[in-house]
């Protein structure tokens, strides 16, 4: 028998103080523990020791007899959000509507005006787990290949990229936008002789998308590397650090998966040990097979997306492929072209389970070509000639890609909305909490 | 003898190439290498050989008989900046200046304009792959003692924490800043139950401080943990985390250390195996004992702070301490006041070489005493409203500290200046590149 001091909150201790004869529990303490509201903080004094008869309704092998309870901090009575609601499956639902019982649903947007209680369910407190063993996963595997660690500046002059829209403010007096991507920075620390660099940092789109997959804030893992002969080398890397990824969640996140799958069920992600890749070609054939026609120099739809990921899936087994060789005119400015065919590019995107989660692609690497791509594409060139003159004092051929943390963990999970992995999103909607 | 092909930049390798009868360099090939402008990028196929005479002016150890020779990528003719200028240190510039000789200096501002070619200097190639190592460690220690990775918003409704200045923006018409700090979220991650977490992000700073240890966007190094018992408990993380880093760096990034040491002469950071604690008090009566007299209830400025440095270091023998119980009246208004003397606080700042580093502090994590407090320091309440509720849901008492990492590299190895140790520094005159 071990004597422990515990600190925990009243909704998860509240089965074990029950007085009886042969506790040392008093009625008093009973008194002034029911008294205190669920998720109040105590720290209890007591004894461990194994239960009679198994306890009911938990995981627990062991139960404490409480000799001692201090209130550490008191919740006020009415909570906005109970947790016991919050961490209720569908198949609960289902089987207390079949008894004629009606539960308590919290629907999301309460969850994210009191997130400091819904963050305390079971299946989130794993998704954030599983969320930062990603970013873990993503930097070991890319530090082990060679990559260097980057941190680029979030405020910038011109309008990013052009094109989406961006958030514009002053900064001291000159205007500034936020970042919508590392990209511009991580080729000039390419030129700067990194070779290979990653970032992982915050990027900012001021779109009005309110959709199940979009967010104004989001969490950007990016990587850009030197190319020595062909971009594949880029999806080479990529194959190899998702497959990790892949593996390290469903080893060593097995209690956090379960406790997911508890509350919201979902089928383990199908994975190859080598990624498939398919060209763009072969994806809008497969899709003209099956029916569904794809203007074959324009950009596939979320529909087509979807699509074509139950078509490969049916196919190859895998909810996991590179889609490469796309159009040029759908690509960014700085995209390479084909080298035998310029109305194509060294261009690809990543998905899973039907949805786009990376993009990628060679870069221009020489001034000329990229100041009359950019010109092209509607940019003024002028609020970008510092990223422009880079390529002037020497650039090495590369590439590189970007993925969105939060989309990672929501399709590995088969999760229905990004805000569900995004610890405070920011949506068009919502700027709090 | 092995046969290699190798992508390098021109300037790195003009002394190999020297057409000679024994080797299979062509004059023609001298002509059109030396006509190729320096950083230009070469592809070269060549034969590994250990020269006949070491090769001077060089830590090669082997020489690369060229075969052929492919431009890849043409760097303009007259570079803004000389890379071997860049790489100079002072007793290089000492030396000439004895020999009767004038060489070219290259200027903070100048750097930073043409900052893809000054990366490439030996000396930032190496500042920044050590700064990669301190967040690789701040993250590695932090995971290894069950601290969580999590990523806050950056993008913010309200004022922040009020007091600083900070970058305003419109969010789809509502009025939003960015984040001085993730405070006010870290806290909130605690009180949705994850005890203990960490965050690497950047942060802003709307100041008009034109220092050399001062930016308008740095990345803050953050940590948030439950206290059981004591806020020393924050401070014991903070001395084993340092003095893990400290130790890393020494052990596993002696070659980088030395490159910068070879332009940047420093003495190696002194500090103890148990990093030493002094009380506020304590501090001001060694700087008073020394001759500065300093308002025993007002904060340290720069010169004390430096002051300070030297007589710990005198006293002590570290260049890094903890300096703990800090006036309340000098805090921010989360800072959890002293038990037994509301007159001081639960917090402490952290200093590398006389420089402040480290801020730190058990928080308030009562509703009342929290918006109370808010009040006092002159704070709109209710623009902080979500906030100050996540402490009416049960919360632990809890506490933290927040680092700037290019403070942390440009301390640890003595470089003048923070815009050293930020890839693309943002200063308030500074927003491009």
């Amino acid at each position: 028998m071990a004597f422990v001091v515990l600190r925990q909150s009243m909704s998860t201790m509240q089965c074990v103080l029950v007085a009886s004869a042969d506790a040392c529990v008093s009625t008093q303490m009973v008194k002034f523990a029911t008294a205190l509201s669920k998720e109040s903080i105590v720290d209890i004094e007591g004894v461990v020791s194994l239960p009679k008869e198994p306890l009911k309704a938990t995981t627990q092998q062991v139960e404490i007899q409480v000799r001692k309870i201090y209130c550490i901090n008191r919740a006020t009575p009415t909570l906005p959000i109970n947790l016991e609601d919050a961490a209720r499956s569908e198949a609960e639902f289902g089987k207390a509507e079949q008894a004629g019982e009606k539960l308590v649903r919290v629907g999301q947007d309460t969850r994210l005006n009191y997130r400091a209680i819904d963050l305390r369910t079971p299946s989130n407190q794993a998704v954030f787990r599983i969320q930062c063993q990603v970013e873990n996963k993503f930097r070991e595997y890319l530090l082990s290949k060679d990559f260097v660690g980057i941190r680029t500046p979030k405020l910038i002059a011109g309008s990013s990229e052009g094109g989406a829209a961006v958030f514009k403010l002053l900064y001291n007096g000159q205007p500034a936008c936020l970042a919508q991507s590392p990209q511009l920075y991580k080729q000039m620390a390419i030129c700067g002789g990194f070779e290979r660099v990653f970032e992982v940092g915050p990027v900012f789109r001021a779109e009005n998308s309110n959709t199940h997959r979009h967010l104004c804030e989001f969490v950007g893992l990016d990587a850009e590397m030197e190319i020595k002969e062909h971009y594949f080398e880029v999806c080479d890397i990529i194959d190899g650090l998702f497959v990790s990824i892949f593996k390290h969640l469903t080893t060593n996140c097995k209690k956090e998966l379960e406790t997911i799958n508890g509350q919201y069920p979902f089928e383990p992600l199908k994975y190859l040990e080598k990624t498939l890749k398919l060209t763009y070609e072969e994806g809008i054939q497969m899709l003209k097979e099956a029916g569904t026609e794809i203007e074959p120099m324009g950009d596939l739809n979320t529909e087509a997306e979807k699509k074509l990921g139950q078509l490969v899936r049916e196919k190859y087994g895998t909810d996991f492929f590179i889609l490469y060789r796309y159009p040029l005119a759908v690509r960014p400015f700085y995209t390479m072209p084909c080298y035998d065919n310029p109305a194509y590019s060294n261009s690809f995107d990543v998905f899973i389970r039907g949805e786009e989660i990376i993009s990628g692609a060679q870069r221009i690497h020489t001034p000329e070509l990229l100041a009359k791509c950019g010109a092209e594409c509607g940019i003024d060139v002028s609020t970008i000639s510092a990223y422009i003159e880079s390529f002037s004092y020497g650039a090495p051929p590369h590439g590189g890609f970007g993925v969105g943390l939060e989309r990672v963990v929501m399709l590995f999970c088969a999760l229905n909305n990004i805000r569900k992995t995004s610890l405070f999103p920011r949506d068009p909607q919502r700027l709090v909490p």
